[in-house]
């Protein structure tokens, strides 16, 4: 990895950790179980894949910073919440998350439904903040993250997901649940960053979201491809869980090398739709590259 | 009550049906079950305050229509979300709601978690739409619902409710819980509909905001007295559940015709505040006294 791209990526995960300790209450503010709580699943942790994207979207254009990273925050939240009800009990029952405990574990169940629900709350919370983005860009962000979180994204990708285990899925049905469970979040974080630019038009922002659905896809297989391959210390949750969970998976379809084959060309594509960027969209380039090289 | 105040009431509540019928996917749409759930909990049921509220503060002024439309909807998406995810059992382990199975009962679980998650999305997708009013202003009725809804609001009301079961509550803390769980989403209806009128100053909206403080405490005290007076039948949920579960309860605290009178007391102020409206102010003051009278 390019070693200028490489500290740009701590830098910018470093800033997110950041721009997540301001905008997370403390946790001596009332409920403190609840802030304290909030605090423990968000920080210290996490690849944060999508708000480096949202970061490297928005070096596209002439992004606005306090908007910009407003939606990084935004996402992050979103995907942390998912994470914390995915992990409840009453779905996917895991009990260790970015090497720590899950929040059910740590603290309770309750807490963790609660904690999930206003992490999802802070995500609009945080956008609606007024910055010197146009309000109407501002408010399509808000529109782009909710679209990409609810029944018709993130949350029906989830219901498909639990529908379907132990089901034969074809690859079109995968696709499809994946294109909702985790895609749809990638691709909001990639539009987000775009929109943050004021002077980047729909048809750059079509062309970056053909990027981001070819990295969301990439992103999954490779997903399930480490849940085959690795063990659980280095992709600090449990590891051969899905296989375990008789859920459909690339690996399971279509055989581990051809999955990574898969992956690999997908990045190319995503790659490919940005040439017109040109040297902004480095940064970009690179981050598809990450997603596969990537150890957990 | 006045005839054509209640004749409004329930042409409101009908709007309010109609509009949540049209914001939620259709059953045919996938996820089908999700899609299907989350109509089970949203429609056919529910006094629909909240939306009424919205409507009524919308009188206030010259609301812009499609922008009040889209708050009613969207406050009563995060009420039927709460509701749904605090019935769960991890929660208050309900089977009752509006008279009918709870989701979690009706469906599962997994589906009642993801119910509530992709209807708090909702809300703020449909807010999120543009309408005629000013983007900036929109911007500021989604941040409104979004302190309302999360841990600073009505999550953070419930976490406080949750960890003082079988505690002995002063008044000031049973109404700083109550004042977060079901008053700051009264107040965020109230707020939203007056925001919808782009002729509202923020003076005037401070005195709305008067009014809906009291309201929503005294709405809240009520449901105590319902919760101890009325039988199941009647409230359509489980009665007795909070005495039963060791919650603290305004009854508890001052007794049942103490707790009666509070309310009406709270209820006089709020409509003391809105008196420099006139006659504008009518549907206010009308659900104010609604409030009191309900008998579930």
């Amino acid at each position: 990895m390019n070693p200028e791209l490489k500290q740009w990526q701590q830098r910018a995960a470093a800033q997110t950790e950041i721009l997540l300790e301001r905008a997370l209450p403390q946790p001596t503010q009332s409920p403190e179980t609840l802030h304290e709580a909030m605090r423990y699943v968000t920080l210290g942790g996490g690849k944060r894949l999508r708000p480096l994207l949202v970061f490297a979207a928005a070096e596209l254009g002439n992004s606005v910073q306090a908007a910009c990273e407003a939606a990084a925050v935004a996402v992050e939240c979103i995907h942390v919440y998912s994470l914390v009800h995915d992990d409840m009990p009453a779905m996917d029952n895991d009990s260790l998350r970015r090497g720590k405990p899950t929040c059910h574990i740590q603290y309770d169940e309750p807490t963790a439904l609660l904690v999930g629900d206003a992490l999802q709350t802070l995500a609009f919370d945080v956008l609606s903040v007024p910055t010197d983005l146009a309000a109407a860009r501002q408010m399509r962000m808000l529109n782009v993250l909710a679209r990409a979180s609810g029944s018709v994204g993130m949350a029906g990708g989830q219901a498909i997901d639990l529908a379907n285990v132990g089901a034969d899925l074809s690859q079109a049905e995968l696709e499809n649940m994946h294109s909702l469970k985790t895609g749809a979040l990638i691709r909001a974080a990639v539009a987000l960053g775009g929109l943050s630019c004021p002077d980047l038009n729909d048809e750059q922002l079509a062309r970056l979201d053909v990027y981001a659905s070819k990295l969301g896809l990439a992103f999954q297989v490779i997903d399930d491809v480490l849940d085959c391959e690795a063990d659980t210390a280095t992709l600090g949750k449990t590891a051969g869980k899905d296989s375990e969970a008789n859920k459909p998976t690339y690996v399971k379809l279509m055989g581990l090398a051809a999955a990574r084959k898969y992956a690999e060309d997908l990045v190319a594509q995503a790659v490919d739709a940005l040439a017109p960027f040109g040297e902004r969209a480095a940064r970009l380039r690179e981050l598809a590259e990450f997603v596969v090289v990537r150890q957990n």
